[in-house]
């Protein structure tokens, strides 16, 4: 019997990171709700020809496809028919519908669009939704990049107002103080980005010139203005491409002065106006307590091409972490058209849950009490103790505290090590002497105290000593 | 284009659906961390040897393979080699590893063994996990039977202790009382079934008798009867059932009156023992409030092979409902050795969430507060009043309040509607008038309501009047 393991690219998740997980999702879900939006979920498998078409060519190649069952069943004629197509079928295997019909989730998104286009006659718009589920992707296996991986998405559809960017803006703030990461939120326009296409007189080549910016982090300017000239940029827009990314100043001030850059292009300085409107009502929301900066980026590009107003990427702002982005969004301004409902805009930000996990395991910023499950244990000494110790447990529960007992009536050392293991906090010990006067012994794990005393008082000391349970 | 939708059974689930399945979700995981089981979860997909031979030729069947990616990129050899082997594949699509290597989790019990193997150098023993995801079967979709649903699975491992079994009945019961699902808890011993058989001269035939037996609900005794004859069970042998089934009394003088009755079989009584002590256990552990029932019942089979000891099942005693089980589970003495570690007696019930769903729906006993998400929407005048939307929108955010805005300034009979339609609680007026008086007008959407109030005064009001948000 060879070794069992789990595919490549998937993880089994222990208590210990399952408790941490949740932590993550259960603040985000907390935010979520505070700000109005609702729980959606999709299903797994999509039909094929939903996500087909959707990513990109390469994004159709990751996908994972799911054969069709009955394939044993299938007729004699049909059967010809799949041996006679079996070169093409092997050149690429999704467009074989007797082979699969079926295939994983890619991402949160294009179903949320399907779903919109579905129930468009029941939802009332503006509809706000969150979704928290698994997503697979064929992706070679990399440190941080799985093939299964979690996103918690939030979106409005349906509303073009650019208060709802700011809302996502502060839910970002407020889950990432919460979690105490700190971060630094980097915005831009895609309309700016435009402009500046058109300022260097390549309306055209916005992509291009976007691909080059959003090396500037890696590659610094030199590297940068050299990707433009191979990618046929003249000098003179490199060189209004340098003057912009050059612009200092706080966000207000970088704002002012790309104005009088782009005065003359109205797709600029609508891009412009939207992110000063968005950081004027974000102004008004956000708390004062948040920490995180809101950092106006000309550099910022995000990859998904659906984007077309302003878009949002977090990165941890501490040293201490080297780590890409660990959330992004954007306004898109016609997802559901894919599904044949024109005219819905929608604005929507992506936590990417399992790169927060890792970053919050270098800052090891986890609250204390995730550490474990119920933290009491009731020792096991058979016979009519058993009995006793059940009756102690019984009541440990009923008084709300977590608590196991040891199911059996085995060595103490035994009892005690595997106690240890658990990093219980209490161990209560009930042998002849306990029963006889009605008692329990109760022992500190962590200061070595014991005392005798009534379960009343034991469940007492207990809910002082445990924050929570 | 044509119209989008999900694979045949599979479910997109509503706001106010995922809502409902979280609370029966978070219950029953309330109560696994206070019994002191671990939250464990596994990837969706698993290596397809993990799975195959697992479940019967049929469940072999079921699975949903994944097709593997990079078909496109085969060597001439291989490719070769596929095309020579295709009707094979057609036949067997799972037995070619070019085709598919890994597919869909089938239920939560094979992934746990697996998990345990793997970890068996880390765990602390006994070990108590529970485990809340999907599973995927490639059943024919029918009412109440999904290609996607959700199992909820505790199981104990490395213990052979009767506790176990005893804990595990009052998980079910303090769950399914706090959902307020009436319940019978249905328990049986696979060993009594064994020797059941004994008793009736056929030792190797007691999966005829209890597939036999597990009808007796549906085709009474006379076709029972008839059953085990054209099963090859002679005459004796059907009255010694027939004695059997018809014992009567509270479970303590059945289990007395099958001890007389089996007598003479060692495995019986270890069986009739079981059950006692199971009971008595659970006496002491049990709360006096909850109402559901354990009924010993020697006619319970439970189809899954892999059962050695104790067998539960659970069912709604409802009048009102027409469902199957909604729970089960049962002691399996080797799970473990399907991978190579031998000797780890286990123990274990999973909760049937769709059928649980479907139960509530029709006993209406969803509580009230989980209808909606925020409750309070802030309306939006535009211009100042929109700035003066955003800063009360925060102050009730702060007061832990979750609210929204309308993100337009569009018409008041609009926002109106929507907030009508949205079930919203609380409306949040602030025109000219009150914004330039720093108040609010706040209006109870039930009663009609209005005043004239302060942020502070609205939010006291707000938390007054709603029970949870």
């Amino acid at each position: 019997m060879s070794k069992p393991s789990v595919p490549q690219g998937t993880r089994d998740f222990s208590p210990a990171e399952v408790r941490r997980r949740q932590y993550i999702f259960n603040t985000i879900r907390t935010f979520f709700e505070v700000y109005g939006f609702q729980p959606l979920e999709t299903p797994a498998m999509e039909n094929l020809v939903t996500l087909t078409g959707k990513y990109g060519e390469e994004g159709d190649r990751l996908i994972f496809k799911i054969l069709n069952n009955g394939l044993h069943e299938l007729k004699d004629a049909k059967r010809e028919l799949v041996k006679s197509e079996w070169e093409k079928i092997l050149q690429k295997p999704f467009s074989s519908p007797v082979l699969t019909e079926r295939a994983l989730r890619y991402d949160l998104t294009i179903p949320f669009a399907r779903y919109v286009v579905m129930h468009q006659n029941e939802i009332s718009f503006p509809f706000r939704r969150y979704q928290m589920q698994p997503v697979w992707r064929a992706d070679r296996p990399q440190k941080g990049r799985y093939r299964e991986f979690w996103q918690c998405d939030a979106d409005v559809v349906g509303s073009t107002s650019l208060i709802n960017e700011a809302e996502l803006l502060c839910i970002y703030q407020a889950v990432f103080n919460t979690l105490q990461v700190p971060v630094t939120i980097k915005i831009n326009s895609r309309k700016m980005l435009a402009a500046l296409a058109e300022l260097c007189g390549m309306a055209d080549k916005m992509t291009d010139i976007t691909i080059a910016l959003d090396k500037l982090d890696k590659i610094g300017w030199g590297g940068v203005a050299n990707e433009l000239r191979e990618r046929g940029i003249p000098d003179a827009g490199i060189a209004h491409v340098e003057q912009i990314i050059n612009v200092t100043g706080d966000n207000a001030q970088k704002l002012e002065t790309y104005s009088s850059i782009m005065r003359q292009s109205p797709i600029g300085l609508e891009g412009i106006k939207e992110l000063q409107d968005t950081l004027k009502y974000y102004n008004c929301l956000k708390n004062a307590d948040w920490t995180g900066s809101i950092a106006v980026d000309i550099s910022l590009a995000r990859g998904l091409n659906y984007y077309t107003g302003v878009i949002v990427e977090v990165v941890c702002s501490s040293e201490k972490v080297v780590m890409g982005s660990i959330g992004g969004g954007g306004r898109y301004d016609d997802l559901t058209g894919l599904f044949g409902l024109k005219g819905i805009s929608g604005v929507g930000i992506s936590f990417g849950i399992d790169r927060i996990y890792d970053v919050m395991e270098e800052l090891a910023v986890w609250p204390e009490q995730l550490a474990a499950g119920a933290k009491i244990i009731v020792l096991n000494f058979g016979g009519e103790n058993e009995l006793y110790a059940l009756e102690i447990l019984r009541q440990l529960r009923d008084g709300d505290i977590a608590a196991e007992v040891y199911p059996e009536a085995v060595k103490f050392d035994k009892q005690m090590k595997y106690a240890n293991k658990r990093n219980m906090s209490y161990v209560i010990i009930a042998g002849d002497e306990e029963r006889e006067k009605r008692l329990v012994s109760l022992k500190n794990f962590s200061t070595g105290n014991q005392q005798m005393v009534t379960v009343k008082e034991a469940i007492a000391t207990i809910k002082a000593g445990l924050n929570t349970v």
